[in-house]
């Protein structure tokens, strides 16, 4: 399916899951294209248009019934089907990805964990034990693993995806500041680059008002009283 | 300068800083806008007009200079000035972008973090203390910062993102699953959106292999030994 969609098509389907999903669970049953259009800053006949791709969700002047568009949004997204995943680097990112439940969200099962530390090898993180990133290609030979997330230092970024690619892993999550080379691979690279977000955004903002203040921040926050409240 | 300057070209930024500055810390002393078109899938033509937004960087036929390119771009990017930025909601994916180093790659200097969670206020992450949220509009109002992190439950998401536009925080950096809402508003929102970025992902792979897989991972996990190798 997702080899005749356009990428920017696939790249807005998340968001329409993610609204129609918040439609269900505040019981509405039901939702105009337009209504669509407007929640999500896109126009009527691009909703339309994005939905054709996948045969229609609905009837022509009626809208679409919520349930029925989340359920086959989530089929499209492969939801609940589902996937099996590996992470390779163990780091603080890699935690908080689990503590926050996305890849559940996400139906992506992760299956084993890998780091190059001693230190983190062997412990048990969610209910997946960290193995020895000496072993990833083994366990991807065997086991097949359709994703794996990339949280360890740019530094081992490419050899890993190397490593991934070779072994038949069909997409790469890039959490590293490098541009993985994936050319003539049948692998999907999907960058976070978290660092490229921010400087996004620090320059989309004005120049700073903090000019204006002739005491630093420190002095004038240690004048303040924003004492910890935790004891309350 | 960013408002005369296309989303497009801003967002394109952070990858030509990124890729320069891998230049300079090998060594590399010149680089050609084809160089730089190939290494980042843009075209040449493309590298130039984007740098011709800012007067262009380099002499014709030349290259550029990659130290003043870099130095150039991260002018533009305000990494050297920096700003001050706030984070609403100390949980764990906070926490693991205080550890990555994010905020000071990209010059936002931390200068208040904020929870709800009595056991929370209080604590000290990195030379941070984590303040009560309730104090987040008081002390916007009085040190003005231009960031903040939105690392809070999507369900406080706009609501706090109220807060920010109203005491004139002019950025977002929405971690959030929550659209927020910044219609007539100056304030600039980044979404990260991290399960659409693994949804599109699962979204682009082919269909699983492990259909054809007859006996359970976690039986077949069980019969290999995969066995953590900590304490060699």
């Amino acid at each position: 399916m997702a080899a005749k969609v356009s990428s920017a098509v696939i790249r807005r389907l998340p968001r329409y899951y993610r609204y129609v999903q918040s439609l269900c669970s505040q019981g509405i049953s039901r939702v105009s294209s337009n209504e669509l259009a407007q929640a999500l800053g896109f126009t009527a006949s691009q909703v339309r248009q994005d939905f054709s791709c996948f045969g229609g969700f609905g009837q022509q002047g009626y809208g679409y019934n919520t349930e029925t568009l989340r359920d086959r949004l989530a089929e499209i997204l492969n939801l609940q089907a589902g996937c099996r995943g590996v992470i390779v680097g163990m780091g603080s990112m890699a935690q908080s990805l689990f503590t926050d439940g996305v890849f559940s969200r996400c139906g992506v099962s992760i299956a084993a964990c890998f780091d190059t530390d001693p230190e983190k090898i062997g412990r048990v993180i969610g209910d997946v034990t960290v193995l020895d990133a000496a072993m990833l290609e083994q366990f991807c030979m065997e086991f097949h693993p359709a994703v794996a997330v990339l949280t360890c230092p740019g530094s081992a970024a490419q050899s890993t995806a190397d490593i991934l690619m070779r072994c038949g892993v069909r997409g790469i999550w890039n959490f590293t500041s490098v541009d993985i080379q994936a050319e003539g691979s049948r692998t999907a690279v999907e960058n976070v680059h978290l660092a490229d977000s921010l400087m996004t955004l620090c320059c989309r903002i004005p120049a700073q008002q903090e000019a204006r203040e002739s005491m630093p921040l420190s002095e004038r926050l240690a004048m303040r009283v924003f004492a910890p409240l935790g004891n309350r």
